[in-house]
């Protein structure tokens, strides 16, 4: 197949030379010229264009792995130009408003979310392998087609693919991604409440593996968390609100000195991370 | 030095394997007998000793590496069998209900919390250098030879060593190691109040390093997070409180859609957790 990859970053520049790697030809474009000379010298693409007119016309597939709030904008810059066959899909974490709007500006357009990653970005960052064993869920309902060629596309790079609509992939997402980050921006904003400067200068020399994990991903991409919380705002204002509650409940347990409550709930907690991190 | 080990799981059975390599002599001993054969068989003790009335009388210096509940009991039972020079010091987590009943029990006992570990426990875990680099605190005021003696025992294994108030190293604690766990703790409880079974399974098959990390110290050991909780209440309930203040508040920025807000709420919680994992 001729694939397009429109980004190309730590995703976009990783998928492009796994599918350069299976023997399709493929092209890639980035704001930057310089990340298209990049991705072009590290053998990532064949063919790099500069502007979404020049678009080659025997285009059978493009990928738009731009951040989250270019993949609309971008979908709408190149419809004008799009060779009629052409299936696209984005790389986007929240799926309801760009399989939405997509699907209105392109009628081959579906969603992609493949979950894969790590903490490096940019064209240096990509990778061959980078998605082995990563779930990726396929997104709206198009052609029964378009569906099967784009689920394929991804397990062909090693991806466990999961069909899904767009709403019950962002409840699902706001659970195990969104939520985190909150949750986990929230530890990092709290230590600093501690009043005196001794204990949190001791708090910082002894914060341990276990800190680093629980802080991680609340200390990730500021404007990527914005953008979730703004795309994704009711699924994850329902996962915060019962979040909110599971906590004060564990707190008054704590208060009341309800410990064998509290230990119910810590080997529930225990039980449940089992089934939730399974796939891992 | 000769010196004694008492527990002989992940933390004593390291430490054990960590002296004799120093060229100490090093007893332990255990309330399973086969713990203390394995001990003997792997070469992390010279000697086992089966009953707290059979302590070496020129043991220099002794480590209670047991359960955190077990720690003070088990010194109120050696007491009577011990020489009078020995130095007494344990690993427990929370150092003020055990600094305080300790050196009642024993003029020379002093509090340590080495802040190693991994996922592993039992003497089989039990691996030479796990506390190099990783920090540790020594609690306590006896007499300040005594600190000086076991500073410089966590520095000859490895460690970074800080010295601070029972106090103060349980507000500390409470912030970087007992708060994670029920933020955490709570996560893992929080995902199960998704109503539809659909979305929960696709949930648990999305969930990536992200949700496994921010996860993971609320799927720890249930019976040490009660315990934690227990011994450390008020520092973890004054610390909570903070945490869901801050909460509710970037939760109120989500729900009036201030996201210029939300994105300098997040680009904080970047830049805190920079100073707060310097030394992980």
């Amino acid at each position: 197949m001729k694939i397009g990859i429109i980004g190309l970053g730590l995703i976009g520049g990783s998928l492009a030379l796994d599918l350069k790697a299976l023997g399709h030809r493929v092209w890639g474009t980035s704001r930057r010229p310089a990340t298209v000379q990049a991705a072009l010298a590290m053998g990532a693409i064949d063919e790099g264009i500069t502007h979404l007119a020049t678009i080659p016309p025997d285009t059978d597939l493009i990928v738009i792995c731009t951040p989250i709030e270019r993949i609309v904008p971008c979908l709408g810059e190149m419809v004008d130009y799009l060779p009629a066959p052409t299936i696209v899909t984005d790389v986007g974490s929240v799926k309801a408003p760009i399989v939405t709007a997509g699907q209105k500006l392109w009628h081959r357009f579906i969603g992609s979310h493949p979950m894969a990653g790590n903490a490096n970005s940019g064209i240096t960052a990509a990778q061959r392998g980078l998605f082995i064993d990563r779930p990726c869920a396929v997104v709206g309902q198009p052609e029964e087609e378009i569906a099967q060629i784009i689920g394929a596309l991804w397990r062909s790079v090693g991806m466990e693919v999961y069909y899904c609509e767009a709403t019950e992939h962002d409840r699902a997402v706001a659970w195990i991604s969104h939520l985190p980050v909150m949750v986990s921006a929230s530890l990092n904003l709290a230590c600093k409440e501690e009043s005196s400067d001794r204990v949190q200068a001791l708090a910082a020399n002894l914060a341990s593996s276990g800190f680093a994990d629980t802080s991680r991903v609340g200390g990730g991409n500021p404007e990527l968390g914005r953008m979730m919380a703004q795309l994704n705002r009711t699924a994850l204002l329902n996962a915060l609100a019962h979040y909110q509650r599971v906590l004060s409940n564990l707190q008054h347990t704590i208060e009341v000195g309800a410990w064998e409550d509290l230990e119910t709930m810590l080997k529930e907690a225990q039980s449940l991370r089992q089934i939730y991190i399974k796939s891992c």
